[in-house]
């Protein structure tokens, strides 16, 4: 991916194949520390990315004797996501532009559209996940994950080629969901508006807790918000697990208290907490 | 049904149980001409209601051998329905009034919510809803659609308890569509936010016409108009069969024709003319 998004001329960070320390304190002579060595196949979730301060902890994760390449570790402001769809005769949709708000790796929130993101860096993240999903001949959704820097610049941190957890939002929250819009993108038919119909959306991910007996908790759920739209994906609960999401949208003009909402909701899913 | 509102003292067409035309002269002499004869049985979408001028139009009527009653002739201004759910342990939600537009006793559009009705109205109309399903213990869904008589008087016309023609809008519409809100109330889950999540919503129904095929006409549409929802119940196609509904959500503050687009894509799906 690193290959193909360099070739291309897409801005993201500096990166190098290492096998050896040598290799990995030669990149950090370069780029500096800390260095993030990350597994070259497998990583999902955080899993597979190791942010490494010193050469000893560098050493520790090629001892794992997985194969990693070395990565510039970059201080952004917070992470973004474009997610785009393209159909096989070259039909192209965008969605707009949201904030993802990780916790170790992992995606807890996704607020749609992004809060006080300049027009001009929206549409240079749409425009590059459509350019990016042509160039790279995608049929169906591609969701760009990206680094805004201080100062506003867009780094590509990950591609995923696939309808994404940064998109479950437009289930309820979007003219077309990115499901429905994967279908129509496979299937070569017309694409659908990709456009938010609330002013707007916060999805909040919900994870295994220490109870794995969700039930209760989601009739209590349902009962004290039922604007929430709660989704369970039937897996088993383990503590820490993605489970679902739930998906609140509104207008915050009229007070609505979204992203409150929906962390809540979440949480008492997650552990019964209020 | 008319038995129970008269009962039940909620405001509907004076009526009377006829067997000949002379219980239909004897009525007519009390409410007018023209009478409206009913199937008492099995009527739906305008079958089963014969609207008589005259005396002659009601013994052809009789002639039918069909079981009917006779109904006051209403002169109202337009047509309205009110949507509500009631689960077993007594919970009710009710659904913003929308408008109906019916031609020769059929459903052809829905507006939600009604344009220009006044608050009081639309409290009215939502209260007798949500008696109505209390007093006939109803499980699920209840529609009651409406007369509104010059003046701003509103008259019971019918009522419909399931999932209803005048609640498709809420699929796309509503923070909780009908057919989820008629599953929560069944299974006795907490009720779902009946909020619209758009200003203006509009569904229209898609008839059948003289060409089957509409797979080339609905390919057309999702290009022509991306913002349209496309609902198709995989019936036979036949002439003037309701096949289908379109619904478009939107905000005519911004300038979207939201009426005009959702004629349009039914027009389109039904005939092929644009």
């Amino acid at each position: 991916m690193r290959e193909r998004l360099t070739a291309l001329g897409v801005p993201c960070p500096r990166y190098a194949p290492v096998s050896d320390l040598a290799g990995v304190t030669e990149f950090a002579a370069r780029c500096g520390w800390p260095v993030v060595l990350k597994a070259v196949s497998g990583g999902y979730d955080g899993r597979g990315v190791w942010i490494c301060e010193t050469p000893d902890e560098a050493a520790e994760v090629l001892g794992h004797g997985v194969a990693v390449f070395a990565e510039e570790y970059i201080g952004f402001d917070r992470e973004l996501a474009a997610l785009a769809a393209r159909s096989p005769h070259g039909q192209g949709a965008v969605y707009p532009v949201v904030q993802t708000v990780q916790r170790d790796g992992v995606c807890h929130e996704v607020l749609a559209p992004a809060p006080w993101l300049a027009v001009r860096q929206a549409r240079e993240a749409q425009q590059l996940a459509l350019e990016l999903a042509a160039e790279l001949d995608v049929t169906g959704l591609l969701a760009v994950e990206l680094f805004e820097l201080p100062g506003g610049r867009l780094l590509v941190n990950e591609l995923a080629m696939r309808p994404h957890n940064s998109g479950h939002w437009t289930i309820e929250g979007a003219t077309t969901s990115q499901f429905e819009q994967h279908l129509r993108a496979v299937l070569d038919l017309p694409l659908g508006a990709p456009g938010a119909v609330a002013p707007q959306v916060v999805m909040a991910n919900v994870f295994g807790g220490p109870d794995p007996d969700v039930y209760g908790r989601y009739l209590h759920v349902m009962a004290a918000d039922p604007g929430v739209k709660v989704h369970l994906y039937g897996k088993q609960v383990r503590p820490g697990r993605k489970i679902g999401h739930v998906t609140v949208a509104g207008d915050p003009a009229l007070g609505d208290q979204l992203r409150e909402r929906a962390g809540r909701a979440a949480r008492y899913l997650a552990t019964g907490e209020d």
